[in-house]
């Protein structure tokens, strides 16, 4: 059937065209949180809205439709083949932007970019109320958007959860995160009643910022991250922008008196970088090509900082160079000491500074929160209260002030209620991807205590890179773990590796 | 009249949107330039193509054309109002890219991809014969071009200059450059023959490269370049890009044991940048907000370059910063020792490597060569010799090889013919407007020698900068100036400055 091949091609093509546009838009945002002068703000808002639009016009044009609905119909084989996972996934987008009034997306643009204004000074001034009137108009945005959205047997939530990881249910989530809170809060009790406490001092000792430049980027290229695609500069937040093949952008950031920021806030962003990297180029600028949810995306991150960065056996490998990089510093620090420093865990304020025990507590706590203000259960004025008994029924601790708490982080303010989630799933999905590669290769810590993290790279790369689209997040983790979508494999990590640090009964 | 107004909206609208477009893609050239990892490339290059094709699809609508016809016909007031200079100037884009048929504007920008790639290669190895048959393409190409754009009363060569310097003529800079050339030849002898030589070693010790960057950055702001609105990096051949308002990108590059190349390199450029700093923002995106020829953007950043910082007056302030800066290449050496070594003038092979004096006699070699290619008496083949003889003629010396001989710009394999003029231009018109800048300032060494430099700076916003594309190049400097395009004020300046340096008769 030449002419359906042909349509698919148009598609294709069409859908790479989107994807470049999209591309230079994420140099533009790159380059405005590293390198832009302060003067440049207003042109570089200009220019990103631009070809904004350009790329809204082309990704809602009524031929994109026409394609897609008439390649819906054919027949391309297995479900799950690269032309109908396109088809599909492409069509989710289109059906997705299409669905949204113009006059809503504008207004949602508009007004995040105000809230986002308004929560800065709010937080700076620890003024809640000042942002208050924002965070009710986000809200009731976000729920006109989730109406537009909403399936026919979903929530409002749903519909907003799935504009960061498709396919997941609020269902799924609250059950998943059902057992892990019943797990952690447990072991964060018994970590804080424990006697064994690692020495955290050593990591806020001075650092030398050139020498930490170094390390993290010796180690972010030891573990695979590939520097001739790719580069690491500093911003404020730290991201990874994977602008298409041969492209990837880290970021970091560094504080002299505290070795862990920049350090495994690389190895993070290289965790990114390397799914970025991983996409298969003949794929590039269609959803075969294109990373599948924020949380599968997270587990990379997730996976590279922590499952490996904050194990034993990559210090095993990697310890003597750091005492080289650090002489001062780690002078006559032991590598288990130097292990359990960068591996203390306890309830903090900040989510964005905590431990891999009490980190996923933190999200739980925001996912409530969400659901109650999209389904209309929670008032903004209601959140500061709400926040700050949840966060000490979870981390047994309360907030000081709404800085320290509610107002902590940007997300809200710029619209983003569904995204939360996503970062702990990713710590799920990391452990049970992790568990299956151990499965499958054999001892990685053996491997790592070499400095071999080719294997293990490699496995992700078959196994979750390369596959793009294919399958959704939920279908992928059961594709290749062979289990389903379960906190168990990450409870089983975190009470093995706590329990030995802590000396937990 | 509102019809006539709505339609002026219109144009300008639609003009700041083309320019807004062109503006993204300078932001991927500018970091193509600097921190694209290697394996970038293929994807930048489509990036820039896409955005050049949507340019050129709105920079070539015929609803453009019909707005300017309109507006062609209307009555804006005097010849040089704004609304008018935006007329013509817009006009006068519209119909050099509607002229050009699209499969010539494609094979030239293929054939010129291809043929710098050749050159580089053929200049690495000294292989004129490798490369010469992509420059006879060009060469064809560019004939072909000339040939679209030439003007009932104009030659083939005037159509590609007037491309960088709209309005000028072949004659114009042939008559002006014979006089310049009847000058500097014998000043580049008697200098040649003066006993007096300044000690060149001062400059080519180990100058350390931070505090090259330092200091350089700190005297481009002293001078008046906003660092708020713009940054300075490294790339492999410096350049000055402005975005728009609030963002110009300078770049340079730095040798550890030659002084001249960052600190010249950053004056030259943020020259350029200041130009680009001082257009009318509420003009941005039009052409009474944009610069007005390549040679006036080069005489902004000759002057700053040459006759504020390779001054006497300069050092004066500045010397004494520059031994803080570089204790050990300073050490015992005068004001005067340096200024000699900054101002060292002797024939030599590369042109951009070339002293104040000499110059424009690379410019002009280039420009005899040129006119013969595009006229058809200089074939591709015969370039090499021809090279050689008129390098003796003008400069008494003959390279040994073509890599340092004819094949050591990239322009000509870039398709840049008609290009090379303006470089001379630029010194010209910087000399002319000095001389005017002085006659109403007052004596500008003093100033200097105070560390003074926003009188000129703010003069030249005033006088040039602010005015756009108001006047064409050379009415521009009889404003200015009150007097005509001429050599004068440059060969006076050259034979001041040089006749008491080398002490000539």
């Amino acid at each position: 059937m030449p002419t359906l091949q042909h349509q698919y091609d148009e598609l294709i093509s069409e859908l790479k065209q989107i994807s470049l546009l999209e591309s230079c838009a994420s140099v533009l945002s790159w380059d405005r949180e590293t390198y832009m002068p302060a003067g440049g703000a207003e042109l570089r808002s200009e220019q990103v809205s631009l070809l904004a639009g350009l790329k809204h016009q082309r990704a809602t044009s009524p031929r994109l439709g026409e394609l897609l609905d008439e390649l819906s119909q054919a027949d391309f084989g297995d479900e799950h083949s690269p032309q109908n996972a396109n088809i599909r996934e492409a069509k989710r987008d289109y059906d997705r932007v299409t669905k949204l009034p113009q006059r809503l997306v504008e207004e949602l643009s508009r007004v995040s970019a105000l809230s986002q204004h308004s929560w800065r000074s709010a937080k700076d001034s620890n003024d809640f109320a000042a942002f208050q009137p924002w965070l009710k108009q986000i809200i009731d945005l976000k729920r006109e958007q989730a109406a537009c959205l909403q399936k026919s047997d979903g929530t409002l939530y749903d519909a907003l959860l799935d504009l960061y990881e498709p396919g997941m249910t609020t269902q799924q989530v609250q059950t998943t995160f059902k057992l892990l809170r019943d797990e952690l809060v447990p072991l964060v009790a018994k970590i804080a009643d424990s006697s064994t406490k690692p020495d955290q001092a050593i990591v806020t000792r001075l650092y030398d910022v050139d020498a930490q430049r170094q390390f993290s980027k010796q180690m972010a290229g030891e573990i695979g991250f590939d520097f001739n695609r790719g580069r690491i500069d500093v911003s404020a937040h730290p991201f990874c922008s994977g602008f298409g093949p041969g492209d990837c952008r880290l970021t970091t950031r560094y504080d002299d008196h505290f070795f862990n920021m920049a350090f495994f806030g690389t190895l993070h962003e290289a965790g990114h970088g390397m799914y970025e990297q991983g996409l298969v180029e003949e794929h590039a600028g269609t959803p075969m090509g294109t990373s599948v949810s924020l949380g599968i995306h997270e587990s990379q991150s997730r996976m590279w900082e922590n499952l490996v960065g904050r194990s034993a056996s990559f210090w095993k490998h990697s310890f003597p160079q750091a005492q080289k990089y650090f002489p001062q510093a780690l002078k006559g620090v032991l590598q288990d000491q130097f292990y359990g420093a960068i591996n203390v865990a306890e309830p903090s304020l900040i989510r964005v500074e905590a431990d891999e025990v009490t980190y996923n507590l933190h999200i739980m706590l925001r996912f409530e929160l969400e659901q109650r203000m999209i389904s209309g259960d929670l008032e903004a004025d209601q959140i500061p209260e709400a926040w700050n008994e949840t966060f000490k029924q979870y981390l047994g601790i309360t907030p000081d002030d709404d800085t320290q708490g509610c107002l902590q982080d940007v997300h809200w303010s710029a619209g983003y209620i569904g995204y939360f989630p996503t970062y702990a799933l990713g710590n799920i999905f990391a452990s049970q991807f992790f568990e299956a590669a151990g499965k499958e290769l054999g001892n990685l810590d053996e491997m790592f205590a070499r400095g071999e993290f080719a294997p293990l790279k490699q496995w992700l790369n078959k196994n979750i890179h390369a596959k793009g689209q294919q399958y959704s997040a939920s279908e992928l983790v059961e594709v290749v773990t062979g289990n389903k979508f379960s906190a168990k494999a990450m409870v089983a990590h975190l009470k093995q590796k706590y329990g030995s640090l802590y000396q937990l009964k």
